[in-house]
């Protein structure tokens, strides 16, 4: 029934439900929410940190068979990996795992933010965006970008049952960012929703500044749909 | 029942109803769209053109009570002031509408875009987004910025009876911001959300480029909501 010559519909995504998923700063509040949410959905999942007991600790506390690593062997056990570090570390943190990463599907969730006493910024970063400077450092990975829009308490509350977002996902290739849609989407309440190459990363990441204005006037906890996808 | 000590909840906006609606470039498909939806709900809608003729007859055609004007005209007629030139028009416009638009309040909608084979990519203004530039050239008017993320080709048919998408609202003064979220309000579909401050709008200028990827990988029209607001 496959037909080479045709494109096949943007609703029709791989299943990535063997797939093991790496969480670099994976002890984070983010990290440590995705890393919830998708044990939670049946996904293998390892989080990594700079120290593999601090992991483990992390893992423990979080159950669903989460596993602690530190960051090199997160990256290496896994098959996707989400980069949930924060801006500082970002650059420090791939130009080391470079290795590691080849081959593998990377997803980078950071912002680069500012905050002052009138709220947040957004950073511009030289290379473009987060996104971009990850692709440079690593040439033989698939990076895309995805999931910068969560709420680390919503992601991290067990009571929540459904987290209400889509997830906007970028990326240069189609087969890495059908991947990350696929796997935003097994988190219940979660779709993945393609939204432009890495060239557009930085209006993304840069977003979560404009949601932070709305939470905090609205005391809400504000996420993304789109609308006719 | 008011008390001034305490902030209003950000649901409580005012009735505008009664304002006149002016959309410079108001001939424009982004223009005409929102001048038909905004005019459809009752609003008083002036679009205003480089020609007084031209914008007569584009008024015409849209009916509901729309009237046309130059665009001096149109901006000292209104109360509020839709901004919906291209970006190459932006600059030059507002240099020289500046006396009229003194006390407006003054909604950029206006996405800096490029466009190559790749598709549609953000450019950055020097001010840092067109609402600043906006803010810049107008500092004696009332500048936010919204109605970005809109479908031309929705707003326009008249067989769309929703508009199913919610309207980031930007700006510096609550009022200004409150008075253009009950606008969107009042389009079937819509609702107003407040999303920051004007330092803020370059990424939601630029958000348009990653909508253009969906809509193309989609077949779609796509638009936002705001999830918990």
């Amino acid at each position: 029934m496959t037909d080479a010559t045709k494109p096949s519909s943007p609703y029709d995504l791989p299943d990535v439900s063997g797939l093991v998923v790496g969480v670099l700063g994976g002890t984070g509040d983010q990290g440590r929410g995705l890393a919830y949410r998708l044990a939670e959905a049946g996904q293998q999942v390892v989080i990594g940190s700079r120290s593999a007991d601090r992991a483990a600790n992390a893992a423990a506390e979080l159950g669903h068979g989460v596993r602690g690593a530190d960051n090199a062997r997160c990256a290496r056990e896994s098959d996707i990996v989400i980069i949930a570090v924060p801006w500082d570390g970002h650059k420090a943190l791939l130009e080391t795992l470079r290795p590691e990463l080849v081959g593998k599907i990377v997803v980078d969730c950071v912002n680069p933010l500012g905050f002052d006493k009138k709220g947040a910024y957004a950073l511009k970063p030289e290379e473009g965006s987060a996104a971009e400077q990850a692709a440079l450092l690593l040439p033989e990975s698939r990076v895309t970008a995805a999931f910068h829009h969560l709420s680390a308490v919503l992601l991290q509350d067990p009571g929540v049952e459904q987290v209400d977002t889509d997830v906007l996902v970028l990326g240069e290739e189609r087969a890495a960012t059908d991947a990350v849609q696929a796997l935003a989407g097994r988190i219940p309440g979660m779709r993945g929703v393609y939204a432009g190459r890495l060239r557009n990363a930085h209006q993304v990441e840069a977003l979560v500044a404009n949601l932070i204005s709305t939470n905090r006037r609205y005391k809400a906890h504000a996420g993304l749909r789109v609308t006719d996808v």
